[in-house]
């Protein structure tokens, strides 16, 4: 009645396979500038604008000829007649002429016949005259126009990751909305007698339904929109039906169900529908994953145990996920430090320990794969690869955090 | 007209005085717990029930009474007889005698009589009987009532961060709903004529509104809700009046009108409703930032230069949201590369030089501090102290990243 794993993947293998398999989302959306944050962009933006749009001051001072400052010194100052105002958003309509110039603030629009800025440190003002006590050259404390962006210039690709500076960047055009694409959606389908959900009475037996809520979580995290399911039975015509409404979604994750003893249904709908990549991991915990492909898109039966799902939804489903989602990899956060007693792993499969920090040591938390405390109470993990017996206490061990230490 | 900076705060005192003075938020709400990711828990949760709430099987086999496998061997089976099935959600109801077994899934619950669990591999079945080729000692492979959550444990306290093991340890326990504390609101309130909001047609000496676009983006990701302003000119009857309405948030965030020229008003106005905690801090760029604080709350005047006001927003900002929503600090992402190119600072200020991660080294991407493609070209920035002149060529800098290189 049970069949056993036919072939073992590695979880590096695991991840290529499906890596390649999962397609990228291409359904585009528009999104007001106010709500595109973590969002990736679907449609090169060009400027249809120089920024800034004008030549302006970089500094509070005076705007002047820098000519006319040349020959001013700490104690030979020039003074020059002042003839305006321009504040940022108030530009002075005053044309400038030789031995003038015009008060000027930090990001207002330089008037016509002014090269130069002296900031305000190096002046003093004596009624309509200003004193000017070092000279300035052409140019400088001046933010010309188009320095930032140029007219005509392609400012973003598709693809970008709209994170604050890439908004920001839309923001300068004065861009209202963007193309974007949209988040992937991931139909989250419980199976089996054994789980109900939340606020249920339990039934002799059952557990509650933990993987739907960290699964949710996960995919939300990467880039990802949850579609819930409600809890489907171990029965053949139950899956196949759960199959066939959840591939309207971009990909298909079961939990429960994929241990050797339940999992053979789910294998033969697969297998009815599309076909099976892989089924069964190299790695503890989370040996017993299956993934399989059926219309293009990519339907996963994740470890039951709740430990064992989160885990290889951490390692194994989140990469695939930021691909779906377009959504760049996070960057690992990692550190290194020795471990707090001996550990005994299994040869033949690579082990994912998951660990504390604890006065710089990694202390294992590890319980039964099914115990979600393991992994609340654990800030990251270790891993032993598959050809290590044995981990020494004190021996450096490089912990991936699951979150800030 | 232009009052200078009184007296120059490092960036790290800034820092220290608003963590100091920033309050947490202390209204809760209850959210189910479908949605609660992210969120920080706001009442203790004591476990009302054992988890796994029965004794349950952590292997496909065969379930037995331990002592009855005992004389087993390789070569030496003992043969016991199937007397009923459990599977995860359907328990038998069999009770297990001496010489007898059940069969048994993975997950599911225990039967009266036995204590332990032989897995498939080791055995052979005929018929309704088992061949047992390994002894078990009694406990094994079985997952103890209560071995996860013991009832009436403490397993979350308030301020727990629900990331994705916590929410599965709060549905281990099937709940439904979860008090939380409420996201913070940050209000966001761009000042100044020279400000326009996006589609809107520019004025002579107008540029678009890009910080509140940006900030809001730092807000959402630092645990806070970003309430955008509309544009306030910078006027002390408007400002009086934009301060006063935005102090229903809990935080308070004006851009622009920030440097000499044209903070004055709000420097006043702050003075008339609460009090300056600093004006001006020893960094390049952002030293315009103000901060006061008004009945209790925080009021930050950013700087109105776009790069500077989302570098400050990352350095100095963001820390302070985290601690007033009472998310934990994000973990520093950082990397030590050879700089490609000499670098001058200024003496006496901190300056956060912006950077690419090109061929591993970090090449400078500074332009003018108004230019935001200044940061969405860079991947992170280097901190050059206020002793510090000079960086040549080749010598190791340490790069905080923004994002994932």
């Amino acid at each position: 009645m049970m069949r056993p794993f036919t072939k073992l993947l590695s979880l590096e293998d695991a991840e290529t396979i499906m890596l390649k398999s999962v397609r990228q989302v291409e359904r585009k959306e528009e999104i007001s500038i106010g709500d595109v944050g973590g969002r990736v962009l679907a449609r090169e933006i060009v400027s249809d604008m120089d920024v800034p749009p004008f030549d302006r001051s970089a500094m509070d001072g005076f705007a002047v000829r820098a000519e006319d400052t040349f020959p001013a010194g700490k104690f030979d100052p020039v003074e020059l007649r002042v003839v305006g105002k321009s504040l940022a958003g108030h530009p002075s309509g005053a044309v400038v002429k030789n031995e003038e110039c015009i008060e000027i603030a930090t990001g207002a629009k330089l008037p016509d016949g002014v090269d130069a800025i002296v900031k305000v440190e190096n002046t003093e003002v004596t009624d309509d005259t200003v004193k000017i006590f070092a000279p300035v050259h052409p140019g400088q404390d001046v933010s010309k126009r188009g320095e930032d962006i140029k007219a005509g210039q392609s400012v973003m690709k598709p693809g970008a990751y709209l994170d604050p500076s890439n908004v920001g960047v839309a923001a300068a055009l004065g861009i209202e909305k963007l193309s974007v694409f949209e988040r992937p959606t991931v139909a989250i389908v419980p199976t089996g007698a054994e789980v109900a959900p939340p606020g249920a009475d339990l039934q002799e037996g059952q557990v509650y339904d933990i993987n739907t809520y960290t699964l949710s979580q996960v995919a939300l995290l990467n880039g990802c929109t949850p579609r819930p399911w409600g809890i489907v039975l171990d029965e053949l015509e139950a899956l196949r039906k759960a199959l066939h409404e959840a591939l309207s979604e971009d990909l298909v994750l079961f939990s429960g169900g994929s241990s050797v003893g339940e999992t053979d249904i789910l294998v033969d709908i697969l297998k009815e529908r599309g076909e099976i990549l892989f089924h069964g991991i190299q790695v503890k915990p989370g040996k017993p994953t299956l993934c399989g492909e059926v219309d293009g898109k990519l339907v996963v039966g994740m470890p039951g145990y709740p430990a064992s799902c989160l885990t290889n939804a951490y390692t194994l489903l989140a990469p695939v996920l930021r691909k779906m989602a377009r959504v760049p990899p996070e960057n690992e956060r990692h550190m290194d430090v020795p471990i707090s007693r001996r550990v005994v792993s299994s040869l033949g499969r690579l082990q994912l320990l998951t660990v504390r920090i604890e006065e710089e040591e990694a202390v294992p938390v590890y319980k039964e794969s099914g115990a979600i405390t393991s992994l609340a109470d654990a800030d990251g993990y270790i891993e032993i690869p598959i050809n290590t017996e044995l981990v020494e206490k004190g021996e450096i061990v490089r912990v991936k955090l699951f979150r800030p230490v």
